[in-house]
Order: C-alpha cells, then structure tokens, then sequence
C-alpha cells in the first residue's frame, strides 16, 4: 500500500483523464470522464469535480491535487485564462474553486510544464535538474526545468517552445507566427506536408493505405508507410527530423540543458531518426559540448499529464 | 571619492579596454592596450595585466576584478577555452593567472552575459530581474539574466541566442548552422544584404556613399544612406527589423522576460525601428501578456564590456 498518493488531473478540451500516482511516479488507477468545453464554467468545473471524487471514493491517503491544462493560465495564480481548447473557462480560478471542495494542496500548470516536471522528477530525464522536454503530438508543448523546478517566466508563459520559429518566410501557424516548430514538425504538419506532396503528384503508398482519400493522409499512415518502406514518407520524415535537428540545436544555444525529452503522440514517428537527431544536432551549435546533452525518449506517453499534475503537486 | 572600485577588463581580439568603475556602474577612468591575440598565452596575459596595474597605480580602493571575453569560456572555473578571435588561449585558467597577481576576488564571464548583467544593475533594465539582453554588432550576442543572475545552463554556454535560428533553409552561419540571426540581421549581415540587392542591379545612393565601391558598403552606410531618404536602405533595414521581431518573439515565447535590451555597435540602425519592433514582437507570441514585455536601447555603448567586468564581479 502507498502511504502518500497524489491526485494528477490531465484537462483536455474533450476528457478529463485522472488518476492516483505514488511518490514513486507510478500511476495506480486512472479513469477519464468526457469534459463539456464549450458549457459554463461550472460544466467545466463538475468534469473536473466528478473525476476527482470518484479517485478519492475508496478513501486513498491523497496529500495533493496538481491539474494540468492547456495554455494561457496563470499557474502562480491558479487560474485559467484563456485556452482555445476550454472556452467554457475564462479567467477561470480553478484551483481555490477546487481547494473549497478538498481539504489538501492544490496545484495548476500548464500540461507540457508538468508532464516536463514529472519526466524530470520520476521519467527519462530522472537525476538531471535542467531538462528541456518536448511533447509532439498535433501541436508541439515544451517544458523547461532548471534547478529542478518548472522555468514559468515573469507571467508564467514560459516555455511556450513550440511556438519558436525556424522559419520566418514559412507556414503561418495557428497562433499567427510564420514557421514555428508546430507548423512545421508536428503529427499533423508531418501528414500536412505528406499531403502537399501527394498532391503535387508524389508516388506513395501513403494514398492506398488511406483508402485513396488525401484527407485520411495522417500521421499515423505516414509512419505506417514508412515502416513499409514506402520512400515519400521517408522523405516527409527525415525532412521533419533535420528541421527538428535545428530546433533542438536552438534550444541548446540558448538554453544548454543537460538532456532532452520528447514525447507525446508523435513522438512515434521520429523514433527511427533518433539516432539521426544525436548526430545532426550537436553539429548545429555553438556550444562545445553540446555531444553530451542526451536525446531521450519520454518515460510516460498518453498519461503524461496524469503523472504530469501529480508532479506539480508533490 | 568612491570608496569601493571594481576593474572591469574587456578582452577582445585586438585590445584589452579596462576601467574603474564604481557601486553605481559609472566608469570613472578607463584605458586601452593592444591585445597579443596570436602570440603566446604570456603575451596575452601580459596585455590583461598591463592594463590592470595601470588603473592600480593610483592607490585606487579595488574590490574585484571582473574579465569578460568572447566565449566559449568557462565563467565557473575562469578558464578561457577556444575563442577563435584569442588563439593564444587554449583552455587557460584566466582567473587564477590573475588571483596570483591580485589580492582581490577575480571573475570571468562571457561578454554579452557581462553586458547583460552592468544593463540588469545599473543600465536600462534596472529594477528588472528577467532580461533578455541583445548585443547587434559585427555579430550578435545575447545575455539571460534571470532572478537577477546570469544564466549560464549545464556547462556555461546558455544564452548564445545569435545562434538561434529563424530560417532552417537560409545563409550558413560562421558556426555552421543555416539562418541564424547573426547572419541574417546583424551590422554585418546588414551590409551584405545591401551588397545584394546592390549587386542585382537594385538602384541606391549606397555605392556613391561607398565612394562606388561595393564592398566598402557597410552597416553604417546603410545607415547613412537610409538617413538621407535612401529607399534600398530602408527596405534593408526594414527587412532586418522584422527579422528581429520574429527572433525576438521567440525569446518571449521561451523565455518570458521583462524587459529587452538591445545594445551593441549597429544597434543605432535599428533606433528608427524600435517602434515597429514595439508593435510587431507581440503579435508574433503566443504569450497574452507580451505588449507588456518593454524593449529599450541599452545604456552602455562601447563601453558596455568594462561595465559588464565590473558588474560580474560586484
């Protein structure tokens, strides 16, 4: 039996995912309830309410609860701002609504902030104290540890890295930049640009393993195909791995961690160039002994942010 | 009289510049002597301590002695490691060459990290503690002061941000890396860009100011030019200007700080900018509370190095 448990929240514009996790980083039990985004904020706020209490019905000795979201919040604050996903909360105080029903701590941070903090304390980059951590999935979230602790910036928007552009003529992202990582080197970048390619008259197998249909070209059939050895979609991705290459080679210019993390959906896709992204990205900096930083593969995958809130809280 | 002093050393690849300067970061004596970057690492010393024991002579009341140099370098344990601009020094142990001649504390950063800091003390970010310092010159180097200190990373390489990328396709850099801002947006890469478009038959006042030599088009007669009303000089530097929002929104989207300082030789050309640059870097952020971020023209100019000494050592 575990003497302390902490309570991980993981809210997404369409579930709540939750779960117990021990001091050990290890998820006990886990359950999900469908989130009402686009409801009141007490809709909202029930979601949250409802997973919680099922968690705690069999009376586990909880010491915290850490809530994980999408961005814009303000996690000094506890309140949500603004996110695109969540428009049932605005300006949202989230964790005193959540510390007038439960008598223990309670916590919130952005979800790539947390799940960054619970690789670090718990996950791959365990016994390093300034990690740089990457999820990649239909967007790219990024969380950067220092000293052990979560980096937020003056406002708490820090580590926004998937919204760092290596490409300033390029594709304009869904926040208005041109070229940040995201548009460029996510799942669903990779499946746009397999697309584009195709389109422009590409042989592939990418077009029958989506049953002809340009539209079904997903992430998920790129890499599909390129298991097969299908050479667009290889294409696609080494293309995706060298921009990744220069991204991370940013990160260490500026940031000089001692490892980085990647994980998240997509991360799938990039496994194969692993070895590719160890070798091209020390090349691409400044930094003496950019060798050593180690390019690691995440500890947790869909339950990041579950292990991720519960970090927050411990 | 200024009851405690601080020598602030600026090492560079052809002269060492050192001063007195006082608690309140005013620079109230300061002189040159040639630096002997290609002899041996006794002649290099040489240089540093010549102009150390001249502003000694005086009986001045010295507390530190603070070295800056273009990196890479070690600030943790003094040692030079491989600038390209100082051969003579090859992993050399500055600081303690020094502590030997002077019975003061002796400390060692990079030069931009240095700059960063005298701004954060005393300079335009006083009273900020979260500064993302810009130096445009013939390079660009950039300083991260945060919780009002540098920030170094792993191996005291951090902030090298004039070797973040924002165009994975474009120009090599000195460093090897494609699109750097130092190689699209600095003095230098001003000037080259002006030859461009000169050279592709672009109409411009540029090469009568060069006296009709293309290659003695340089940063300032850009500005010269663009002073005078020169339209090829305005899209030029326009052009750059915007460059700069792009990297500098990447800043704010990482790194979240309070101010931005932007100081260095060719930092002038982009005065008439600051405005656009205002306007610009916060509709290119994710970060909701970014037209809050000030951008400000650095209070050191030439003497930015000796301050910077100055305020490492303090």
């Amino acid at each position: 039996m575990d003497k302390n448990l902490f309570i991980g929240v993981d809210v997404g514009g369409t579930k709540v995912a939750a779960g117990l996790v021990n001091e050990q980083g290890e998820i006990r039990s886990h359950l999900r309830v469908p989130m009402i985004a686009n409801g009141s904020a007490n809709d909202g706020l029930g979601a949250v309410l409802s997973a919680i209490s099922q968690l705690l019905r069999d009376g586990a000795p909880v010491r915290g609860i850490g809530v994980c979201s999408p961005g814009p919040l303000d996690p000094a604050a506890g309140v949500i701002l603004n996110p695109p996903n969540l428009p049932c909360w605005r300006n949202f105080p989230l964790t005193d609504a959540l510390r007038k029903a439960y008598p223990v701590p309670v916590k919130l941070d952005n979800d790539a902030n947390a799940a960054a903090l619970a690789e670090t304390r718990w996950g791959a980059a365990r016994g390093y104290n300034n990690v740089f951590y990457a999820t990649i999935g239909t967007g790219i979230g990024t969380g950067i540890v220092m000293d052990g602790k979560i980096y937020h910036g003056r406002t708490g928007s820090a580590g926004e890295g998937g919204h760092v552009s290596i490409d300033y003529r390029g594709p304009i992202c869904a926040c208005g930049k041109p070229g940040c990582i995201e548009v460029l080197a996510s799942g669903s970048a990779i499946a746009r640009r397999a697309r584009e390619k195709i389109s422009s008259g590409r042989e592939s197998s990418m077009l029958a393993l989506a049953a002809q249909k340009l539209d079904a070209v997903s992430g998920e059939v790129v890499g599909k195909a390129y298991a097969a050895g299908d050479a667009l979609a290889r294409e696609v991705l080494i293309e995706s791995a060298d921009m990744l290459a220069v991204w991370l080679s940013n990160m260490i210019d500026l940031l000089d961690p001692e490892v980085i993390v990647i994980g998240g959906g997509a991360a799938e896709l990039y496994r194969p160039f692993f070895g590719r992204l160890r070798e091209r990205v020390p090349e691409l900096t400044v930094n003496p002994r950019a060798r050593e930083v180690t390019i690691v593969a995440a500890r947790y995958g869909a339950e990041a942010g579950i292990a991720g809130g519960a970090a927050v809280c411990t």
